[in-house]
C-alpha cells in the first residue's frame, strides 16, 4: 500500500501517520520527496479500509498494490483450479456447455430439450426454476416444481443441474437437488447469500454484477470461499454500457483478466450478453477463442412461446449446428467439448 | 405497446400476429404503411414480457409506450403521496434530513451524535448496524447490538430510525426496532428481499442500484408496492459511469425525473454519491434546489477513525454548517427544515 | 510518480530501472518492502508516458501521484482566475447567464430572443451559426450569415456572444465576430483545433466531452493554455451514461471537483444535460447551488418549430421564470444575476 | 415513424399533428387506442429531427422505427461491400492484417519492422504520424517525416500504408502518400473532417468513438458516404466503461451487430481495447471467431522503448505467434491470411 502524503504536510504529520501504521501491526517505509513525502507499507493489507486513511486530513491519495483477495489470487495459488460438478470436471480440457431453457415450463420441454442438447454435445443442464424478474407481474418460475423437472432431466441424461438460487431459504433443497447453484448477476452482491452458499461444498456458478468491476467480482468469490467453499466458477454474461441496441456488452477481455488475476475457471454466457438469438453464436465462438472453460447458452423448442426471454434463446438446430462449430474452434485452442450423439 | 413488422412480412404474418395478441386478451389495431406493417396494441400491457413477442421471427421491434408499473405511477396517482415515519412526515412541506455515522460503533457514539444533528436541524437518526461490505475481511457491522444502541439514540432524542436490511432473516427485528427499513443499492434487485419488506407496513428507502435505470427502479418499488406496503421513499446515492475521481456520479437529474413518473417522494444521499466529505455540501444544496424531499448525510466525529467510510463523513461542525445553507436554500424552494436548537 | 516492481524482481532489475529513470532527468528513490520493492520519482514527470514504462517487464504497476497537467491544476494557481469576455467577467460574483436559440434562424428571432433574454436577466447571447450535427441529412446551421445575425443581436443588447467553431477554416471570423468561441464537447479532444485556439486570445468555452474524464477535460484545457491562452471557461454538460431517458446525465459533482483541481471557472449546460425543457429548472439551480459561475440555456419563441433542439429549449416566460427563481437562489451562494429589466 | 399522443390529447390535437406531418411531405395513419392515440408516418422521415416533434407539447413520444442512415444501410444494400485498398481487398476471404508501431520512430524501425510483420501474414502496414495524444507535453508524431518512412517501408514490402488524419490541413499530403485514411476514435464526429474525407475517393478507416452507440457510428459513416466516397471500413477499438483495468472494453457484439446493420466491412483494434499486450491475442483471436473482416495490431520491435503506447504493443515474435493461430482459427470461419514467409 502506498500513502501519498499532501504537499504542505510536516515531518510531523508523516511520523504520527508512519505511527498510525505500526501500531495497526504493518510495516511503514518513508520516501521523502522534493515535492510530497510518501509512506510504503507492506504486511497483510487486505484488512485495512483504504477509505478510512484518506480520511485523514494530511494524506492526498492511498493507493493499493496488492490485491485485497487472498483466497482466489492467482500469486497464492498459480494452478489452474478445476472444479468437479458431478460427473463433470469444469476447468480442464473438456469445455463446460451449459445448455437449456431461460425457464423450466413442463416435463416434456425440460427432458427432450435436455436430450438434443446432450446429443449436440451439452454436459450441463441449466434451467430456471427460481426466476429474478424486473417485473413483478411476470412469470416467477415454477419454483420447486421446476427443481423436480430438472431432476428428471438429469435421469433421463446424466448431465449436472446448474439453477439459480436466489434466497437462502431454499437452500437446503438445492444443495440436495442441483449440482451447481447458481447465483445471478443481481445478487452479486447480496453477501447474505454468498456468505450461505460459502457455507456448503455444493459448486458455485457466480455470474458478474451488471456494472461490478473486475475487482468486486473476486471479492464476491472471495466471499464465498472465505466461508470455506472453493468450488466456484466465475461466468461473464455482459455489463451495462451506454449502448442499448444490445441487452449487454460482452467484455471478452475478461478471460483474460481473470485467467491472470485468479486461478478459477471462467465460462461465458452468450445468451444474456446479447440478449437476441442471431448474437450469440458470435459471442459463444468468441469465448472459445479468447480462453474459456465454457459456455452457458439458453435453448427453447419454440422461442416465440417461451415463458421468459425467448428472444435470446436458440432453437436446438441452431444448437446443434453452433456446437458443430464449436467442436472445430475448441481444438483450436487445444479444449475439447463432448462428442456428438444420435438422438437420444 | 407497438409492434414494428419486418419489411417482409406478409398479409398473413400480421393476421397471424393479430390473432396472438387477441388471444392474450389484448385489443391490436393495425397501420398500413408503404414500407413496413405496424399494430398498435391496447389493454393491460403490464403482464406481457415484450423480449417474447420481439423473439416472433415475423416481428421487427416491439417498443412499450405505457410504463410497465402501474401502483408507482403517477399517471394513475397525481398527487404526490405523503409517508408518515415515526413523527415525520416524508414528502411535505418540512424536509427529511437523516444524519449519523456510516456504522455504528458505540453507545457514545451514537447518542452523542445524534444529539449534535438533531440540534444542527436533522430529524432522522441514520446508522448502519448490518453493514453491506465489498470485502468480507472488513468490519461488517455491529448487527443486533447496533440496533440497540440507534434504539437508545432515539430515546434521547426522539428521532426515527433509518438503518439498512440486508437478509429477511433479520426483517422481524427491523420491523419492532427501526422506523424506515432502507434496502441498500446492491440489493435493490434482491426480489425475495423486496418480496419480503412488501409484506410489512414498515416505511421502505429504496436506494437506487449501482447501474439501474429509472423504470428498474420503479419497477423494484412496484415489487414492494404489489406485495401491499405503498410506503417507499427512493434515495439517489449516485450511478456507476466511467468517471472513477468521485465514488459514484450523483444523478441530480433523477429528482425532476422521478417527480414525473411517480407519485413517491426522493431524497438523495450525498454521502454515498461523492464518496469524499468536501463534494458533499455540494451535492446536498444540488439536491435540495432540484427540488428533493430531503437528504441523507453520514456523519462522524472524528472521520479518521471511522470504522467505515469515514472518507465521507462530516464532521458535527461541518455539518451544522451545511444545515444553516440548506434553511435559507430551502425557503426559495418552498420547504422547511427542523429549527435550530440549542446544544442537547 | 511511484513504480512499482514485480514480486519477483531481482535487486539487479531494481537497480536497472532506476538507472533508467535518472537517465531520463527524474530523481528515483528506493523502498525495500517485504513482498515488493516500490521506487518513488520525482521530478518533472509530466512529460513522462506512464504507459511506457508499464511495457518494461519488470514493472508491475506505475502510479501517478502530481496531476500531468500545470497551467490549469489550482496547486500552482491557488487564486480563482476571472475571465473577461467582452463587457463581462466570468468567474466573478455575476453568475454568466448564456441564452438564446440552439440554432440562429433569422434576424427577427435572434433580435427579438436576445431583447427578452437580456430583460430577464441574461448578459451573453448563445446561438449555433455552424451545427455538428448526428445526422448529415439535418439542418447544418446559417453559418457565416449566423454570425453576422449574432453581431446584429449584439449591437441591438450589447451582450457579448458565444457561438461554437468545428473547424479552423473559420477561426479568423470567428476571432473577429464572436467574444467567445465555445468548443463543442464532440471535438473536445480535436487536438489540432484546440491548438489552433490556444493561438489566439478570444476566451475559450470547453465544454465536457460526452465521455471525458475530469483529467482529460483538463488535459484539453492545458492545450490551449500551453499554446499561449489562459482564458478558458469550462462547461458541463451531461455526460454519457447507461441512462437514456435523459439526453445525458448532468454531473453536478463536477463544480466542486473543478473548484478544486483548477482555477478555472465553470459554468453548467443545463438544456444539453437533460435533453428536454422541463428537466432544465432542476438542473439550473442545482448548478447555482453547487457553486457554479454561470449557466448555458437554450431558448426559442416556439419551441416545436425550432430548427434543432426544439425538445430541451424554454420558451420566453419559462426562462422568465427560471431567472426569478435563480436571482433569488444565486443570494444564498454569495452571487448575482443581471437586474430584471422592463422588456426593451 | 410512431408518433404516441398524450392521454388526454384531443380529436382536434390528432388532426393537427396529422396536418402538420402532411405539411412536411409525409404520410401519416392513426390508431385510436383506449388510453392513447398513436399516429405512424411513412415516408422519408430520415430527414426529420424527431426532438423536433417531441418538442410539441401534445405529444408523448417519438419512435423511430426505420433508421436514419440510408447509404450504409444493409436494407438497401443486402450485399457486403468489398473494398479495394491498394492491392488488398477488405471484406473478402483474406483478413485484413494491418500491425506496425503506434508512432513512426525511424527509418529501420519502420522498415525492418514491417518486413517481419510481412513475413508473419500482416498485410498492412499500419504507423502513426500524427498522433493524437491526451496531453500537449506528450510526443505528438513525426508529422510528414513520418509519412515518408511509412512510404519506404510499403516500397520494401508492397503493403498498403493506413494512418491517421487528425485535421484537414493536411488532407492532400494524405490522399498522396496512403493508401488508407483512420480517422481516429477522437475524431469520430469531427464532422467537417468527415465531410472532407468524404470528398475525396481514399479509402477511410473509420474507427468507433469511446461512447459512440452503433448508430451514431454508422451516422458518421453516413456523413463520409453521403459526399460521395463510399469506400468505408469501420473498426471497433474498445469503448468507455465503468471498467478501468482494461483501457477499454472490446465491444466483440459490434461485429455480428455490424455485420446486420451494414454492408460496410469491419475490422478489429485489438492493441486500444486491452491496452496491455496480455490481452491482444485474446481480443485478436475472438474478433476473427466473431467474423471480423480483420485486425488491427500494434507492434514494436522494443515496447519499453517505444515512443508511445508501448505497453500494448506485442513483440514481432508474439506476433509471430499470434498469426499462427489466427491462421488457423480463420479457416474454421472460412477466412485466410496472407501465407508465411522466411524472413524478407
Amino acid at each position: 500500500m502506498i500513502i501519498v502524503m499532501k504537499r504542505n504536510s510536516t515531518a510531523q504529520d508523516v511520523k504520527d501517520v508512519v505511527a498510525g501504521i505500526k501500531a495497526a501491526g504493518l510495516n511503514p517505509g518513508i520516501i521523502e520527496g522534493q515535492e510530497r513525502n510518501v509512506i510504503g507499507v507492506t504486511g497483510d493489507t487486505a484488512k485495512i479500509d483504504i477509505r478510512t486513511i484518506r480520511a485523514d486530513h494530511r494524506v492526498a491519495e492511498v493507493l493499493r498494490v496488492s490485491e485485497p483477495y487472498k483466497l482466489a489470487n492467482r500469486a497464492f495459488h498459480p494452478e489452474n483450479s478445476q472444479i468437479q460438478v458431478g460427473t463433470e470436471l469444469i476447468g480442464g480440457e473438456r469445455l463446460a456447455i451449459m445448455a437449456g431453457p431461460c425457464s423450466v415450463e413442463n416435463e416434456d420441454q425440460i427432458v427432450n430439450l435436455a436430450k438434443r442438447m446432450k446429443a449436440a454435445g451439452a454436459n450441463f443442464i441449466r434451467g430456471g426454476a427460481f426466476k429474478p424478474r424486473t417485473s413483478p407481474y411476470s412469470f416467477q418460475g415454477l419454483e420447486l416444481e421446476g427443481l423436480r423437472l430438472l431432476e428428471l432431466a438429469k435421469r433421463e441424461t446424466g448431465m449436472p443441474i446448474v439453477s439459480e438460487l436466489m434466497s437462502s431459504d431454499y437452500l437446503d433443497e438445492f444443495v440436495k437437488r442441483v449440482d451447481m447453484i447458481q447465483i445471478g448477476a443481481r445478487n452479486m452482491q447480496n453477501f447474505d447469500l454468498l456468505k450461505a452458499v460459502g457455507k456448503t461444498q455444493t459448486p458455485i456458478l457466480l455470474k458478474r454484477g451488471l456494472s461490478a468491476t473486475y475487482k468486486e467480482w473476486l471479492m464476491s468469490a472471495e466471499y464465498i470461499m472465505s466461508e470455506g467453499n472453493q468450488n466456484v466458477v466465475l461466468c461473464e454474461r455482459g455489463i451495462r454500457t451506454f449502448e442499448t441496441e444490445t441487452r449487454n456488452t460482452l467484455d471478452i477481455q475478461a478471460v483474460p483478466v481473470m485467467k491472470k488475476k485468479t486461478h478459477l475457471p471462467i465460462i461465458i454466457d452468450a445468451s444474456h450478453a446479447g440478449g437476441q438469438a442471431y448474437l450469440v453464436p458470435a459471442g459463444a465462438k468468441a469465448g472459445v477463442a479468447a480462453g474459456a472453460d465454457g459456455l452457458m447458452i439458453e435453448t427453447h423448442e419454440d422461442p416465440a412461446n417461451a415463458w421468459s426471454d425467448g428472444e435470446q434463446c436458440l432453437t436446438p438446430d441452431e444448437f446443434d449446428k453452433l456446437m458443430d462449430q464449436i467442436r472445430i474452434l475448441a481444438q483450436v485452442e487445444g479444449r475439447t467439448i463432448a462428442p456428438k450423439l444420435a438422438r437420444i
